[in-house]
C-alpha cells in the first residue's frame, strides 16, 4: 500500500507571497546566481533520465528585464527561486491534458508533481485570461504571475481554482463506484462533479449523488483534498452515507454504476490481477480516497 | 446556542441542473403559472414585513421570450420555478455588500439565505464575465444563467466559486483568533485566506497560518464548509493543530491576534457582555468553527 498522500500535494517551496508584489525582490530573485526556470516540452514535463523535472538556470538565459512579466515565480527551495516561463497557448484551444502528460505524471516525485502541477494550472489561467470580463480590454500579467491587470479599466484578476466534489457513497459496507463510457476498459472511480454557487461542499456532495444516481445522501464526511492541474480544480474528497442501495443512474454522466465491497477494493489496490476493476491512477485523488476507504485505521 | 448549521446552507430548491440546457423545458418553467421572480433593491434583498424574500409573479410581468436570457433559475421548490433577474452592475465597482445587506441577512431564515446568497453571486458572475477572457469578445448568458458563451470564438464560461481557508490554530487547549483594524471594534474570527492553485485545503491552511501569525501547523482537521456570496467564495474551515504557541502576526493582513481559551469562547458565544472579545456574526463560518471547537461533542 502507498502512503495516503494524494497526488499533487507535498511541495515544501515557499510560495513567498509577501514578494510577489514588490518589484524589486522580484528582480533581485530573477538575478539570483542560482535562479531557475522550469522546462517544460509544449505543456508536458521535460524529464530527466531520472524522472525528475528539468530546470535551466536563469542567468544563462541573460533575459533583460522586459521579459520578466513572462516568468511566474513558482516559490523559493532553501532561498533559490523557481520560475516558470509564462508560454501562451492558443485561445482556442482548451489546454487538456495529454496521453504524455499523464504517463510522465506516474514517474514524477511528489514535490516535482506538486511543482509541475502548479506551473500547469497558473500557464493555462493566464491563456485563458488574456481580457479582461468585465470591459473586454487586454489584460497584463503582474505580481509574479499571479495575477493579471486591465490595461483598461485596471481591474485586477487573480488565478481561478474550481472546486470539484469527489466521494464514495457507501452503504452495508459497501462502496458506489462509476465509469464513464469514454474511460480505459473496466475502470471504475468515484463520482464527482463541480460545486456551484451557493452550495456547500455537502450539498454539493449530495446533488451531484443524487443527480448521477439517484442516491440520497443522510451524512457526508470529507476525508482529503487535492490540486489537479487539468487545468484547475480543487478536488474535495467525501464519503457519503446514503439511505439506500438502488440506483437511477444518469446515462449522460455514467455508463455504469456498481456497489464494491471493502474487499473487492483491497483486491484492486492490492494490484490482485482478478480484481473485479481497474483502478484510477496513484495520483487521482480517487485512488486516496479508496485507500482510505478500504483501510480507514491506516490512512487518517 | 444556535444549531450547527452555517449560514447560507440548507436551501431544499431543486437546482435542476438537467433543464438548464434545454431550451423548451426552461419555456415551460417561464411559462407556469406560479413560476417567481425574485425581488432585490439595488443588490440587496427586499423583505416581507416578516423578514421573508419577496417574489412576484413572473406572469404578471409577461415577459417576452426575448428576455428569457436575461433570467436566472435559481431552482425549482415543489416544482414551482424561481427565478432571479440578470441585473446588470457596473463594469467599474465589484458588487460589495452593503451595510444594508449585512443588517437584512440577519433576518432571514437559512432558506432564504442560502437562496439570496445563490442569486447574488450568479449576478455578479454575469456582470464580471461580460467579455470572453480567450479573445475579448462579447459574452451572452445560456443555460438558464448557469453558463455564458462567447458570441465571437464560442468558448463556454461557467460560474466561478473561489475556495477560501478558514481557520482556528489550536495550541494547549486555545485557539488562535486575529482582527483586521477595519473590523467593529473588539472583533475577533479565525484567520483566512484564499487557497491558491497547485495547493490542498490542508496546505492552504498551514501556508496562511504561517503567513499571518508565524505558527506552524503539525495537523489539519476540515470541519465544515460555506457558501459566501460577497462575491462567491467556498469557505473550508479548518481547525490546525500548532506546534508552537508564539506568534509573529503580519501586520500587513491583521492588526492583532490572540490566543482564547474554551471559556472564553463559551462565553462570547453565550452572549456573556463581560466576553472577551466580540464574535463575528451568526451567519459567518467563522461562528459555525467556533461553536464547534467550543462544544465539539454537540457540534458534530
Amino acid at each position: 500500500m502507498t502512503p495516503f498522500q494524494p497526488g499533487f500535494s507535498g511541495s515544501t517551496f515557499d510560495r513567498a507571497d509577501q514578494l510577489r508584489g514588490d518589484a524589486a525582490a522580484i528582480a533581485d530573485l530573477l538575478r539570483h546566481p542560482q535562479a531557475r526556470l522550469l522546462q517544460l516540452q509544449g505543456f508536458d514535463p521535460a524529464l530527466t533520465p531520472e524522472g525528475a523535472l528539468v530546470w535551466e538556470s536563469l542567468e544563462e538565459l541573460a533575459l533583460g528585464d522586459s521579459n520578466s512579466a513572462s516568468l511566474i515565480l513558482l516559490g523559493l527551495q532553501d532561498g533559490v527561486p523557481h520560475f516558470v516561463g509564462l508560454q501562451q497557448h492558443s485561445a482556442e484551444a482548451p489546454l487538456y491534458r495529454t496521453p504524455r502528460a499523464m504517463e510522465v505524471l506516474s514517474l514524477l516525485g511528489p514535490q516535482d508533481m506538486a511543482t509541475y502541477g502548479t506551473a500547469r494550472s497558473l500557464i493555462d489561467w493566464h491563456g485563458r485570461h488574456r481580457f479582461c470580463g468585465k470591459c473586454g480590454g487586454a489584460t497584463v500579467a503582474h505580481r509574479a504571475g499571479w495575477g493579471r491587470r486591465c490595461s483598461v479599466c485596471e481591474s485586477e484578476h487573480f488565478p481561478r481554482v474550481d472546486p470539484v466534489v469527489i466521494m464514495l457513497a457507501e452503504h452495508g459496507g459497501r462502496a458506489l463506484l462509476g465509469r464513464q463510457a469514454s474511460w480505459p476498459k473496466g475502470r471504475y472511480s468515484a463520482l464527482a462533479g463541480f460545486l456551484e454557487p451557493g452550495e456547500t461542499v455537502e450539498e454539493a456532495v449530495a446533488r451531484e449523488l443524487f443527480e448521477e444516481a439517484g442516491v440520497l445522501a443522510s451524512a457526508v464526511r470529507y476525508v482529503t483534498s487535492q490540486a489537479w492541474p487539468f487545468p484547475a480544480q480543487l478536488m474535495l474528497a467525501c464519503i457519503a452515507e446514503v439511505q439506500d442501495d438502488a440506483l437511477r443512474i444518469d446515462t449522460n454522466e455514467l455508463e455504469d454504476a456498481v456497489w464494491l465491497s471493502r474487499e473487492e477494493v483491497r483486491a484492486a489496490l492490492a494490484g490482485d490481477p482478478d480484481a473485479r476493476f481497474l483502478l484510477p491512477p496513484a495520483y487521482a485523488v480517487a485512488h486516496s480516497l479508496l485507500q482510505h476507504w478500504a483501510w480507514p485505521d491506516e490512512t487518517k
